[in-house]
């Protein structure tokens, strides 16, 4: 995966070698920051405003001030695609944290820092069409995980096992409730209702989540908002994931369970095109 | 606070002005790290072992290499205090991340980055003397507080509001048990006893709370590392925290409540006489 050349900072657009950070920096030292991934289509941003709506909601719960106004930031965003002459599929990374400052717990009165850089990033193509394995895993994060924030550890414990064990992704469950997976969320179907935990406050209130929600009329689903257990996930009829570069990924097995016969199901390929046609995606991955 | 001049990484001593980060460093992204806070008295390291030791505690639980052996990090940081002449009370900071790797949850294949730096940080005597106020607060932490990882964002959430309302620090309580402080250990004594929240994996094993304990019998006190409610914590005859830079602070007053008439209590000043004494601090602040 390569970067374009210009990251976009507070200060405006500069080279991605320029940026560099003092040790004594609040993401460094204390996760003290929130973030978000953007999917880009053939150069064009993908549910970009919903994507600046939710960072402007995490760093408010925390307390936190995004050095741009939303509209300035989606206009920066612009102009850092524009600058970078992005035209194929890729994906933004943007956070803010709390400056650079002495390191003390509480808030330091100094500037946000903010950065966002683009990286090309293929559509997971054959992963979309074929499914892929997810494991299980005790959700040991954190009360309030709405707040996309920087503090990932037991996120990429999880997702490292996942990957050790062969899996894409790691499904989270506490005491026995399904919550979601360690970078998406997770969903079920049974019958003509979906499934999927409600967005309170211990999930991350996905974007892809929220679209397929709409979408789910177009599968002949109704939709419930209501958790649902690991023994009720395992005897699903269809499973899969979202994620805004994962879209609506199948899962064909779950802790060495095969699920839907090991293929993805019906009503989870009629989401994938809904997802694909909504998006303006003109390749589609389901010929 | 002033730094030191010299800082240690992973590559030796250099110069603090050239210690920078790439934007893609596990630290800053993920908080994808580990952690300590050593005391310095008069040029000289307290509890450097036990601290080291924990250090490689936390990166084993996390899965992350310490580009040290534990000698060899003792010996570096014998001579980052050579190196900058240290011969007041200080404090080091030290802490190891997963490297610097284009962003992705799994573990990537590069070295750990460690830094580690001194500052001036004078023992906070007249706060010893008359002790200081907590709040309470929800503990909202994730399951794993006994690693001493950089995912510090409801710490520091905690912290700011005990600031705010003019409180030294928050009181962290699980569905009504204390379990400890934002960034401290919590003991509250009543009649001969001393009780703190067992040495759990929800709670961070503190070096002063260890020391604390082995210096119990000196006051006359028995040792119950028993979990308390705050109903029980508000009716304590003594209650005070401990922390590497905090020492044995006596708490006079928890949300509002006075405790022990307002004054630190009989037995947490001899505690504390004791914590100067076993510390080889000359100059008392209990004159």
């Amino acid at each position: 995966m390569s970067l374009f050349d210009h990251v976009l900072t507070q200060d405006g657009l500069i080279a991605k070698e320029s940026l560099l950070y003092p040790f004594e920096e609040r993401g460094l030292q204390f996760g003290d920051g929130v973030y978000e991934v953007i999917r880009i289509y053939q150069g064009k941003y993908d549910l970009l405003e919903e994507h600046i709506d939710r960072l402007f909601r995490s760093a408010e719960a925390i307390r936190l001030e995004v050095p741009f106004m939303k509209d300035e930031l989606i206009t920066s965003l612009q102009k850092l695609t524009d600058r970078n002459d992005v035209q194929t599929d890729a994906k933004l990374y943007l956070q803010v944290t709390r400056g650079s400052a002495p390191r003390e717990h509480s808030f330091p009165d100094v500037p946000s820092n903010f950065y966002a850089y683009i990286e090309q990033s293929d559509r997971p193509v054959s992963l979309l069409q074929h499914g892929v394995r997810a494991i299980l895993a005790d959700d040991i994060r954190w009360d309030l995980c709405y707040i996309k924030s920087l503090n990932l550890l037991p996120n990429i414990l999880a997702k490292q096992t996942a990957k050790e064990k062969g899996a894409f992704e790691a499904i989270l469950h506490k005491q026995g409730i399904v919550t979601e997976g360690s970078s998406s969320n997770v969903f079920m179907i049974k019958g003509q209702i979906l499934y999927t935990h409600p967005a309170a406050d211990n999930i991350l209130h996905g974007c892809v989540r929220k679209k397929v929600l709409a979408l789910a009329s177009r599968a002949g689903l109704q939709v419930a908002e209501t958790a649902f257990t690991i023994d009720q996930l395992l005897h699903a009829d269809e499973i899969f994931i979202t994620s805004t570069t994962s879209e609506i990924m199948p899962i064909i097995e779950v802790e060495g369970k095969t699920i839907s016969n090991g293929v993805p199901g019906d009503k989870t390929r009629v989401l994938q095109r809904a997802y694909e046609n909504e998006s303006g995606i003109h390749a589609t991955a389901f010929a």
